[in-house]
C-alpha cells in the first residue's frame, strides 16, 4: 500500500501558505523517523475551496493508509470548520493562539484573512524593492556602488556567500547590503582598498570552510586553480588574516543558511530591519 | 508613563526568529486596535541566554506598564522553562504543538535545535544559489539568458515586480525564474518575439494598476514619458492585450507582495518547488 511508510503534511492558508509551512517544519524537523511528503494548498478563502482541500486531504489519508498532518493559518471560522471535517491531526495557530491574545487584548480579532502579507502596503513594498535594486547595482564590487548609503558591506572571497545574503537582506528587510569580492589585489598587497576602509565600520566578512568552499566552485568551474584545493586554502587563510587585521567582525558560512547568515549579521552589526517580515 | 498605549512584542528564538515572527504577524495583525513595539532576539540557545532574555522582557514591561507578548520558537525544554518565568504572555510553537505531534508518531522529539534551518542541508543551499544566479543572469531580457532550462518566465512592463519576484522564486523556493521586459518593441509590432514564443508554456505576465506603476516610476524618474499618465497607461493596455492574444496567464501585481505574487505563480502554473521552506 505504503512502502515508503510515507505520511503526508498539508500547509494550509488563506494566504500565501508560508506562515503555516514555516510553522510545520519547525515542528517536523523534530522527529527524524518520518518520511513526509508535503503539500501547499494556498489561497484557501472561501467555503468551496475548503471543500475542495477536504476532499485533497481525505484522498492522500486513503493513499497513504494513515491520516495526513494539517497545519493551517485560516482566520475565518466557517473556513476552518469546514477544513475541520477531513479525517487529519489538524494544528492551527488561529485555533490555539487567537484566544489568548484576544483576552490579553480585551480586543475582538477581525477575522479578515489578507491582513497578515503586505496587502496594499505599498511603503514596505517600495523599501524592499529599492533595497534589492541597491543590492543588484552594489553587487560584486560593481562600478555603481555606493557605499555611502549601504547599511552594511559584505566582504570574503568569491562563493562565499556574498550575492545571496545580500538579495535575501534585501528582500526580506529592506537592507541595504552592498558586496565586494576579495580577490589577489588584496591578498598580495595585505591591505583593503580605501574606499573600503573609508566605511569600515559598515563591513562584515564571510568566510567558509575550505571543503565546502572547493564543492561549491567545482560546480561552477570542475577543474583550474580556482577550485583547487591550495588556491581554495590560500584565500581563506589571507581573508582571515584581513578580518583580523582590520578587526572585522566575521562569520563561518559553512553550516548555515541564508537565512541564518542573514539573521546572524543583523544580530551582530545591530543594522536595522527597515521593514518586519510580514 | 506610556503615552503611546505601546506594548512589546518579543519573537525569541534558538535559530533566526524568522517562524517565531511570522508566527507572531499573523497573529498580531487580526488586532487593528494595538500598537506593537518589535523586538526579536534570536539565537537564544542556553540558559545564559535565556536568562538575559528574561531580563529585557521584563525591562520592556515595567517601561511599557504592561506585560509583553512573548512569541518563541524554542525547543529546548530547559531553555524554555527559563523564558517562561519572564512576566509576559507566552506563546510558543513547541508547548502547544509537540505534545499533539508525539503521540500522532509515536515518536519522541529530537529537542535538537537547529534543525528547521537548513544546517549543513548544502545540497537545498546549492539549488537555492544556482537558482539566485539563475535569476540575475536571466533579469531583464539579459543577454545570457538560457530560457530552456527556465521554470518560469516573467514577462510585463519596467517596474511590474519582475525581478524581485524572480529573486524571491530563487531564493525561497530554487525555482528558476527568468523575466523579460515588453518595450515598444513587442506593443508596436503586436506581438511577442520567436525566442519567447518557442517556450510559451512558461510565459507568465505581471500586471499592475496605472497609478500604482506611476507611484512607482516616479521613484526612479520623477518627470518624463516614463512616468507620465498616458505612457503609463499604454504600456498597460497593450501589455493586457498581449498577454490575451497569447492566452498567458497573468496576475495583477498593484494589491500584493512580493511573497503573494510568488505564491500566486507557483500555484497558477504548477511549477514546482525545487526546495521547500526551511
Amino acid at each position: 500500500m505504503n512502502e515508503r511508510n510515507e505520511r503526508t503534511v498539508f500547509f494550509l492558508s488563506d494566504q500565501t501558505g508560508v506562515t503555516a509551512e514555516t510553522l510545520g517544519h519547525s515542528l517536523l524537523t523534530q522527529f527524524s523517523g518520518q518520511v513526509f511528503r508535503q503539500v501547499t494548498l494556498p489561497f484557501i478563502d472561501n467555503e468551496d475551496k475548503a471543500r475542495d482541500a477536504v476532499v485533497r486531504i481525505n484522498a492522500a489519508g486513503d493513499s497513504d493508509n494513515r491520516r495526513p498532518i494539517v497545519f493551517s493559518t485560516l482566520v475565518q471560522d466557517e473556513v476552518r470548520a469546514i477544513v475541520r471535517q477531513a479525517n487529519g491531526l489538524h494544528l492551527d495557530i488561529f485555533d490555539e493562539f487567537l484566544a489568548p491574545l484576544e483576552a490579553e487584548f480585551e480586543e475582538a480579532p477581525t477575522h479578515e484573512p489578507g491582513r497578515a502579507h503586505g496587502v496594499s502596503d505599498i511603503e514596505a513594498y517600495m523599501k524592499r524593492i529599492e533595497a534589492t535594486n541597491f543590492a543588484l547595482a552594489n553587487d560584486d564590487g560593481g562600478i555603481g556602488r555606493s557605499y555611502d548609503v549601504a547599511d552594511v558591506i559584505l566582504i570574503g572571497v568569491s562563493r562565499s556567500g556574498k550575492t545571496p545574503t545580500c538579495l535575501y537582506l534585501a528582500l526580506t528587510y529592506g537592507v541595504y547590503a552592498a558586496n565586494y569580492p576579495l580577490t589577489d589585489d588584496e591578498f598580495e598587497s595585505g591591505r583593503l582598498p580605501d574606499f573600503l576602509l573609508e566605511q569600515k565600520h559598515k563591513l562584515f566578512g564571510l568566510t567558509i570552510g575550505p571543503d565546502r568552499l572547493r564543492h561549491i566552485r567545482k560546480e561552477r568551474r570542475a577543474v583550474g586553480r580556482y577550485s583547487s584545493a591550495q588556491q581554495v586554502r590560500f584565500e581563506i587563510r589571507e581573508t582571515e588574516k584581513l578580518f583580523r587585521r582590520y578587526a572585522i567582525p566575521y562569520v563561518d558560512t559553512t553550516e548555515f543558511s541564508v537565512e541564518e547568515i542573514a539573521s546572524r549579521i543583523l544580530d551582530s552589526t545591530g543594522v536595522e530591519r527597515r521593514v518586519r517580515v510580514s
